[in-house]
């Protein structure tokens, strides 16, 4: 016996999240027991309310409270435009840079045979449907710069420029504001390749 | 626009706790929306059951589900020995230890006047009651070893001794299996301070 079994259990219940050990699960185990009651509630509602209400967008994947994301909903978007990413949170990120006006594909994974991760379970057959119901122009294939990001958009521009549809991937080379002595080699090699004339 | 409403709301929730920022809150966030649902209710509940069952102990000050924590229900516990600790973790810490086997006295709190801790903060008139009505042998006093938890001692010993009760503090000195060598300063003067014939 060292605490109450309630403090028990929210102890062990934090632990299971990513990143939290023991110490740092005890130390918000705390923190909740000390905090007014309705902060503790906000936050328990909060994480059932997420839980229930978000769901996935049924055109394009990305996170939705209704059937279509605020995205897919936005009339000012460029539907003709579709940019595919692998994560929610890669959406949020381009987002956040304001440079995007098109809309998006989520692909929730990267084509991967040993994680069980085929053309299916990325949705892939529904994204060529969108592509050639909705007339797409140009696919932005915005998957990760690694084996199975490449992998992933090499896949999508075999698949995808037989229906006509201009198939390009996201520039790779040297972060702005970074410096050439901190480039890892692949970094360079792909900033060497993709050069353009000034 | 970002994220849905209902996920900003629990990133937002998820970054007032301690040590989450608001990147940890993001990544938190997205876990617990990638959860099996019971998990997250299971956590929800957790927190609220916590928050609502437990209490202090009417006694001792430490964290309870009764009116009397499991400490001061046990019949097996010294009750003429009381241990003055700051904290509840206190209490878990020298239970884990396995070395104490009277009760606790939790003043939540040392003195300290910048943060408004007076001897009634921190439950002392109740102390000095409990040490006369029960009976108190000894008054171990395990405050922490700085200048707040120096001065509660000080504070407690000067108040408890007319009532001719025995007060300790608990030793100072190196940690067992550490090294002299990386001994701060104040902890070897401690040490020194400390000594005892061989």
């Amino acid at each position: 016996m060292s605490y109450p079994s309630a403090l028990e259990k929210l102890i062990k219940a934090l632990g299971k999240l990513p990143g939290i050990g023991p110490k740092t699960a005890t130390r918000l185990a705390f923190f909740l027991l000390f905090s007014p009651k309705e902060e503790v509630s906000h936050l328990a509602k909060a994480m059932l309310e997420a839980k229930e209400k978000i769901g996935r967008c049924s055109r394009c994947g990305y996170l939705a409270e209704d059937s279509l994301c605020a995205i897919c909903q936005d009339p000012k978007r460029d539907r003709s435009l579709l940019c595919v990413v692998q994560d929610p949170r890669d959406v949020a990120v381009l987002e956040k840079a304001g440079a995007y006006k098109g809309t998006y594909f989520v692909l929730h994974g990267a084509l991967s045979p040993i994680e069980g991760f085929g053309p299916e379970e990325l949705h892939i057959p529904r994204l060529l449907k969108l592509i050639e119901e909705e007339k797409i122009k140009e696919l932005i294939v915005a998957t990760n710069p690694n084996v199975e990001g490449d992998a992933t958009a090499l896949y999508l521009s075999r698949q995808a420029r037989p229906l006509g549809v201009k198939v390009t991937r996201i520039a790779f080379g040297l972060p702005v504001g970074g410096d050439l002595e901190y480039a890892d080699a692949l970094t360079l090699s792909r900033a060497l390749e993709g050069r353009r004339e000034i």
